[in-house]
């Protein structure tokens, strides 16, 4: 069997066959497309799937389907083309979800971007009723993603997806939608444009053929094969029920790295990915905790986030034990400050002039006193709060 | 040695120490308040900590000192007694954190409240710079924990701690303050009347005598206390160098439950937490999760949060494999579904008409397909943004 003979069986098995039907996809991968094909046009009544698969071949007029296919540009990538994806061949031990699963028999690809391109990628998906917060983030995210040359891929849908394409686009960099139509559809009709703008730069990919209609079964195979691209799923917003929590699952299904950006915890398009978190994937708040997570080698390491040096961290051991024995807002006599601090007066006497250079304490007749530099230090940043107040006591 | 000697001794011991300095902590523990305070007065120069605490105890007015507490109603808790919160002596086994530790010599109190009532309580901290969100959020929680009869503990500071002390009131449910200075003290000055309130009706703690002025270490003395008292810890809002993580950090090494509220990814303010959930800590989002996680014996088992039934789950598992395969925006022949269904036409014909009954499809010249109210079902609630769309095709 040749690889023309090959690619052209596969063809007409996905036009004759639901995209990400197990079943099917289950015996393509085992026989082939072409000893598959021969089956059913020979010894269709093995199975009622084989039997029904036949009824479609007896209608398929494959000179149009190829013409249409050529029309739109589409081009079909089967397993052993260069640039098959072979990060999809994982679907093959993975159980079916909602009833689809499998790797795809072939896909229909538009657009100058190869496949073969998206062996280090990440998906960004979401809420469809996302929040201007959610569209906000995903933007970024998907912008420093793809700064650092990592496409991103999602499914061209309002709210998450849109924001996620159009932040790599902003940013200069690869992205491609992946349908749960044919490839020369617009599903949403509204992002016609993004759409014909990917087919022309990047890409759009479907294993459902050129004029196939969305259907909400071909959402749940298309979710899984934007997992399956990808190294890692990234959710951004999702309600509790949100179609993107299912690119989540075949994610986690497939080892994949998953990821959810966190929000108010008031706000309903946050509720499934906290739950998601909550279930154990990463809790990632920007593109450089993301490319940390999917990154390998070494690559990518974040460094640990940490706030800018204080005055407080220059000081001495020493120093420091006296400063942090300073009354907050109070004064104290230096006998005071030396038994807080656990040491001795004569250490202590230039210890605090050493402070009062670095203006971190001062000396009034109330005592030695932190100044509002230092207290800022003391705990949380209280220093705007802090009320002076002249109390007559003896500190201990 | 007489219980009353042991707290006598305990309190002298209060009086002339640092409060939480691990070396005085752990001696105390070992040899009780009566024979430390023996050994101080006896043989002081066997240790320099034994020494300096001899020079104190020589300038201690005992007197005036049981006079201030009398006067500011404080009474003095001791291991042994009723009252004494047993969970603190999981400070015992603990290693000190920035140089506190160990089991409190004994605990000055305030208020009407009993220690013993925390045997399951919960903290609630957070940022002195909270944001609205985050104090709306602190109060939301200590309401709804307080009102399943929980207590709720923190640190009368500005921010997320005062939002917590005001929800847990406003719900009429006790709320204990822990502070750095004395229990006669008020720290921050402006919440006196909130620490006078607590001092009447519920109760203020503190492991510094009254008199005592909060000083930097004594923050991080009464943070262990904080967690070591309560059956686990909420960090609602946290910059990265927040001191509620301090307290967390002594959540953790004590075994209690660690959790935190997470928040906008762009917002300094929920820095803190979301390293902190990323460190194993608990992501929570209402009182309701607190109070799953703290829980024991299967109470406050929180249900799944579900989303409300839609039409398309009442159907039979044949019905919803048709609805499934109608096309989402144009029509359809029943021919054309069937095949997509994988089903026979004969029992897909019926199950149309049944989903017409039920309102989620209809038949139109070109054929058929999903209603509106169908439409919202197919991913994320697209309803809205749907177009309908004349579309001369015959799908597959």
């Amino acid at each position: 069997m040749s690889a023309t003979e090959e690619r052209r069986a596969r063809m007409v098995l996905s036009l004759i066959s639901e995209p990400g039907d197990p079943r099917f996809t289950d015996l393509a991968h085992e026989l082939g497309g072409a000893r598959l094909l021969e089956a059913i046009r020979t010894d269709p009544e093995r199975h009622q799937l084989l039997l029904a698969a036949s009824a479609r071949l007896e209608e398929l007029d494959l000179d149009a389907e190829l013409a249409r296919a050529e029309r739109c540009g589409a081009r079909f990538v089967v397993p052993g083309d260069d640039e098959w994806p072979r990060q999809l061949d994982d679907l093959h031990g993975a159980a079916p979800l909602n009833e689809r699963g499998g790797v795809p028999i072939g896909l229909w690809v538009r657009g100058p971007l190869r496949l073969d391109a998206l062996a280090r990628s990440v998906a960004i998906v979401g809420a469809r009723s996302a929040t201007t917060y959610g569209a906000e983030v995903a933007s970024d995210i998907a912008a420093e993603v793809g700064l650092a040359g990592i496409p991103v891929v999602s499914g061209a849908a309002f709210g998450i997806d849109y924001a996620a394409h159009r932040g790599a686009l902003g940013a200069g960099a690869p992205t491609v939608a992946v349908l749960a139509c044919g490839p020369d559809r617009a599903y949403p009709v509204a992002h016609r444009p993004l759409l014909d703008h990917l087919a022309q730069e990047h890409a759009i990919v479907s294993d459902a053929p050129p004029g196939a209609a969305p259907t909400r079964i071909r959402f749940l195979s298309r979710n899984r094969l934007i997992a399956a691209l990808t190294r890692g799923t990234v959710v951004v917003e999702a309600a509790v029920r949100s179609g993107s929590l299912t690119t989540m699952n075949w994610a986690e299904r497939l080892s994949r790295v998953t990821m959810g950006v966190p929000g108010p915890v008031g706000s309903a398009a946050s509720a499934g990915v906290h739950q998601a978190l909550r279930g154990g994937a990463a809790l990632v708040t920007s593109g450089a905790d993301v490319l940390e997570l999917i990154g390998s080698s070494g690559e990518h390491l974040k460094a640990d986030q940490r706030a800018p040096a204080r005055p407080r961290d220059r000081l001495s051991v020493h120093d420091r034990q006296v400063l942090d024995a300073v009354p907050v807002l109070s004064g104290a006599p230096v006998e005071s400050i030396a038994r807080v601090a656990g040491l001795s007066v004569l250490t202590v006497q230039p210890a605090l002039a050493r402070l009062r250079r670095s203006g971190l304490v001062d000396r009034a007749p109330r005592g030695w006193h932190l100044t509002d530099a230092a207290r800022g230090d003391v705990d949380d940043g209280s220093t705007s709060h802090v009320q002076r107040q002249e109390v007559p006591t003896i500190d201990r």
